[in-house]
């Protein structure tokens, strides 16, 4: 098998930071050599872009803040994720092109089929292997927002706008559901970390 | 007659900083409203975004550079040059789309209709009215760099990247004589000037 490209989505507060966690122990405990990145970011232009991308005070307009999530993600690709693969690591990311769709897309209003022409400008036919969607319903994850953490930009976003990013994930992932996997994490976390083990064995062929 | 963007481009040492001085001069003996402006850059995004391309210890790619490139230009579109447009006020831009079908295009290699896919994303059918391109031959362009100021990323070039930027810059002027006005600035500067103003006047239909 080689090395898999694996990205774990999801709208804010659908518990990403908890179950990357998981899937790293995962990772350790079956002796995978892997390499966990995020997005926006990964690389030093990326991270660059990050400041300008999250913070509340930037002016970039929709359509800028596009193209920067996909310069970011080419350069993401280049130094980062492409390499690793060819070496024969897995690659997990945090966030990948989904995020681009839910929120500039279903979120801001950009048209999808706009962001499909820059998703093939900037990856030609790459995809992930395997999309880990983290679901919520939306009253939980305004919760988990409000309770931890002061908001970047994307987070101070409203109800509505949430409401739309979810949308689109969940659409995304009914139309291909052999690259995703769709897990739902308003449940107790032990049920939610045997649900992701059991979607990694399934990848990886593994029998628990 | 409504109001008109200009760009005026070339490559480096190509003169635009002597020249821009002769435009603002026209526009303000006219008594013309005119804002000018420059990319990458323009607008704080933009700025922010001209450091990390700029800058020779930047590591991003081509690719990127190119996503980049677009993304100043759509705020500098959104932000500067619409605005100016819509209150009536013409626009000089200080490099323009030309620019990166020369540099990232001819000079790096990327695709010349890979790069027309991001001007239709980021502009749909906005062009300038007309584009001053100021031309010399390389090696006074080479001679005019080397003696004026330290180099910046795109300036470090050598000769053969230089001539392919040049070339593109000219290919383009040929395929769209009307738009384009093609100045020899390999010349003495009050001739230069008088190219210029002739180009102006007549543009603007202003009888000299």
């Amino acid at each position: 098998m080689r090395a898999q490209f694996i990205t774990l989505d999801g709208i804010d507060g659908a518990g990403k930071s908890t179950n990357l966690a998981v899937i790293k122990h995962w990772f350790e405990a079956h002796h995978l050599p892997v390499l966990f990145t995020r997005e926006p970011g990964g690389t030093p232009v990326g991270e660059a872009l990050r400041d300008i991308l999250l913070n509340p005070a930037t002016k970039a307009g929709l359509h800028t803040e596009t193209l920067l999530m996909f310069a970011a993600r080419r350069q993401h690709l280049d130094d980062v994720i492409l390499p690793a693969l060819e070496k024969g690591i897995h690659v997990v990311s945090d966030r990948f092109t989904d995020a681009t769709f839910a929120y500039q897309g279903g979120g801001r209003g950009v048209p999808l089929e706009a962001i499909s022409i820059l998703e093939n400008w900037v990856q030609g036919d790459f995809r992930p292997d395997l999309t880990i969607l983290l679901d919520v319903p939306l009253s939980v994850s305004m919760q988990r927002i409000d309770a931890n953490r002061e908001k970047d930009r994307f987070e101070q976003e409203n109800a509505d706008f949430f409401t739309r990013v979810r949308e689109v994930y969940l659409n995304r992932a009914a139309a291909a559901p052999d690259r995703y996997a769709v897990v739902d994490s308003n449940r107790e976390r032990n049920e939610v970390q045997t649900d992701l083990e059991m979607v990694l064995n399934k990848h990886f062929g593994i029998s628990a």
